[in-house]
């Protein structure tokens, strides 16, 4: 149909989450359309992230130098350690600019149905960080899906274990669960509803 | 928050149809978690398309070779020129494998409303082609939305004035309009449903 080179492309953007086969067609027509204001720059866009994006050997992120931005900057609290499965999750919650600690991205969740056990997250080098000592806070912020909650209650046994009981060094705390800022509640899960009515503060 | 070069990264994705901002920092994500398999491939993919492929001079096509596969192919009927817009509706005629003849692609439709008159489109090419003679055929396969049967009115009146009406060498003909194939008729707009009436068919 058409040229070997176009299929091909076609066939690598379709690999791209939220592009099907159908949209990577138009994506494709699109860049060929577009060489110069475009293709050309996306394609040097991608050659710089490739040669320059490494992840960070503290936490984990993925950034331009390693240690990443994150646990480089001195104005960051090293006592506040919050944990998350993912480097988009790192991502979301810099863009709040309400966190100033550092992260921990332990690279999924435990999931028995994929085979992933704590072995295959970095599960080991948290416990490593904490154990150098000066962590006052560690936040649990894995996602509120079952998979999430079974990780962040893994990582707080282990946590446990290391925890010296007669005088805690650190505090584990989890993200609050509630209502949607803008959500109406009609539309909201009994679950959530459930937990932010348990969850109420005075106003 | 993020390197400049993956912002960067992110901000040229989000330039591709079908990704929006959040879905572009999925795909960047996507990428550069999956250097090998998908991020150096593709950019080599993009590499080859931006060196190799190039309009075709004869009928408007990109292929990567010029005159196009389908122009340069000895098998095809030179007496049947099918009309379209874009590139795009070429590939969608072609992966239907059930025309054999070559095309024109004009490069859009005429709007008023974003100032594009005759000369944006290849249409005098299109009548120079014509003109050569041995043409026996010219299916107008625009959109039907108002601007394609705008733009297929446009051509037909100036066809017509090319044409030897005494004798006339080539005829004009359309896409059937039509109930599409695994349609149900509860969910079809009125027009489509009613052109589908008047042109009923024994069976």
């Amino acid at each position: 149909m058409s040229s070997p080179e176009i299929e091909r492309l076609i066939q690598m953007l379709s690999k791209l989450p939220g592009l099907g086969p159908r949209s990577a067609r138009r994506a494709a027509l699109h860049l060929i359309k577009r060489r110069d204001s475009i293709l050309n720059p996306l394609a040097s866009a991608m050659a710089r992230v490739a040669q320059s994006v490494i992840p960070c050997g503290v936490c984990g992120n993925l950034d331009g130098t390693d240690p990443c931005g994150v646990c480089a900057d001195k104005r960051r609290d090293r006592s506040s350690i919050c944990v998350v499965e993912d480097v988009a999750d790192l991502w979301a919650l810099e863009r709040t600019s309400s966190y100033h600690g550092v992260y921990h991205v332990i690279g999924g969740t435990l999931s028995a149905l994929d085979g992933r056990g704590p072995d295959d997250l970095t599960i080991g080098a948290l416990l490593g960080r904490i154990s150098a000592g000066a962590v006052k806070e560690i936040i649990l912020a894995t996602s509120a899906t079952v998979e999430g909650q079974a990780t962040a209650h893994y990582i707080s046994d282990r946590l446990e274990e290391i925890a010296d009981h007669d005088e805690p060094t650190f505090r584990l705390t989890r993200l609050a669960h509630g209502v949607p800022v803008g959500g109406e509640l009609d539309y909201l899960d009994d679950g959530t509803l459930s937990a932010a009515l348990k969850a109420r503060r005075p106003i």
